[in-house]
């Protein structure tokens, strides 16, 4: 007499790893498996120094816009509320200004409240140097008087291609209202 | 005579789930399984009160930047086209100025149509409540004659690592173009 | 004599099964298995037309922003380091001016350099035709003399809810420093 099959464990096995990818499948649609450690870090300084009417020739930034109350050679009043800087930065791997540039932190920044120093920034570093090609985008409130603030990676572009994350800056340096260095350390948190 | 051994079904098993592995998979990376229920929904209204001359003290936003037929004192003709506001608006839970403010929008807007009133926005919502700390950052054009408008939350920070969605804008309330209140329906689609 | 149960390759089927699935979740969660295909590829032209002072009727873009040693009316020296342009753009699906436009072009750039023609730029593409309704929205550098450059998908809303991925804009044509013709190669990689 053929000996009488066990009970297959293999229904069971199926529903099982189906209840594994149905659980891991809901978890991924909503990013629960995101991880919060970054998939890449770098550190940067950058540096800014402001155009005041008498260093034109060194000079990385301008103001360009100014509320009723101010103009665009001299910083407003009111902790500057109103005044629209644009910058074209360079972006040192340490904190020298005269260290050799690895790309050019551009963009602008607006001081937005009349109360305390707070700005709010959209600019971008494009590398060029042989370690780094392509670019990085920021966005976000930036309360310059608090030690570090966070600021949006939304973007990236060549060896950045699609990242995401976080940049904590804080003010390294400054000097009067003519410069200020700041750094950059920036999680990504999604790489390609 | 031994039996015959029943064809097994394990092969079959087999490729059956390295198909539906395939299949996740290749959804997952065109990101098919996300999900278009919001993760997080948030709804808050802000409030801006634009300088016009006279409201030095209570004003929360000025004008920043005009076209060269415009000044930054008065909103220009053709439907303000030209104009940069920069603002920090009190940010409330109910549609009440005056209620406690759970944090301050920051940020700009600029006029960007000569025909019609439309705007473009970059701006950060700056939690400070027992409730939220952190940042949500937004931009986006503001067609603001619709009744409702998208803008994009292009990243967060604190309670908001990483968020990205949509925020619904509606115009809830204004006086003359001096006062006007914000409602924004934040419908947050990826949250870590 | 019962015939000798042939060694189950179950649970070895079951732990490749489990490895195939950690493998997968590791890669899901830290990105990897993004696809570098985009998901939907879409190209547009946009057309910007400066206005210099003379040319009131047909400019879709105008200065609102200007150095201290600048105006609003003519585009600065040093390479327009300041100038701030605000701009409402008709989009073609061809490179023709007077092509039916499926939508407008509206934000700002910046000219942020001193020794060459480079911006900053945030906008959105705003659609309105029978192909496409709802928004894209931008950010990043624009070093406008290299023949191609990447700025980021930061966004979208309607037919483009929550895309993210990359814009390679080119210079189709000019016409002195009064008419631009942009073609933006967009290409999402992220799509719901």
């Amino acid at each position: 007499m053929a000996p009488k099959a066990p009970k297959s464990p293999i229904p069971n096995l199926f529903f099982f790893l189906l209840l594994i990818l149905s659980a891991f499948s809901a978890a991924a649609a909503s990013g629960k498996l995101r991880s919060r450690r970054p998939c890449r870090r770098l550190v940067f300084y950058f540096h800014d120094i402001l155009y005041n009417g008498e260093n034109a020739a060194n000079a990385t930034a301008a103001i360009v816009g100014a509320p009723a109350w101010g103009n665009t050679t001299v910083l407003t009043g009111m902790n500057h509320f109103g005044d629209v800087v644009v910058f074209d930065d360079p972006i040192t791997v340490d904190n020298n200004l005269h260290g050799p540039p690895v790309g050019r932190a551009q963009g602008f920044y607006i001081y937005d409240k009349k109360e305390i120093f707070t700005a709010w920034l959209g600019f971008s570093f494009v590398f060029n140097s042989t370690e780094h090609r392509g670019s990085l985008n920021f966005a976000g409130a930036d309360p310059l008087m608090n030690k570090t603030r966070d600021v949006s990676v939304i973007g990236g572009t060549g060896d950045f291609f699609m990242a995401r994350g976080i940049a904590t800056l804080s003010t390294d340096s400054f000097e009067g209202e003519v410069y200020f260095r700041l750094r950059a350390d920036i999680k990504l948190y999604e790489c390609w």
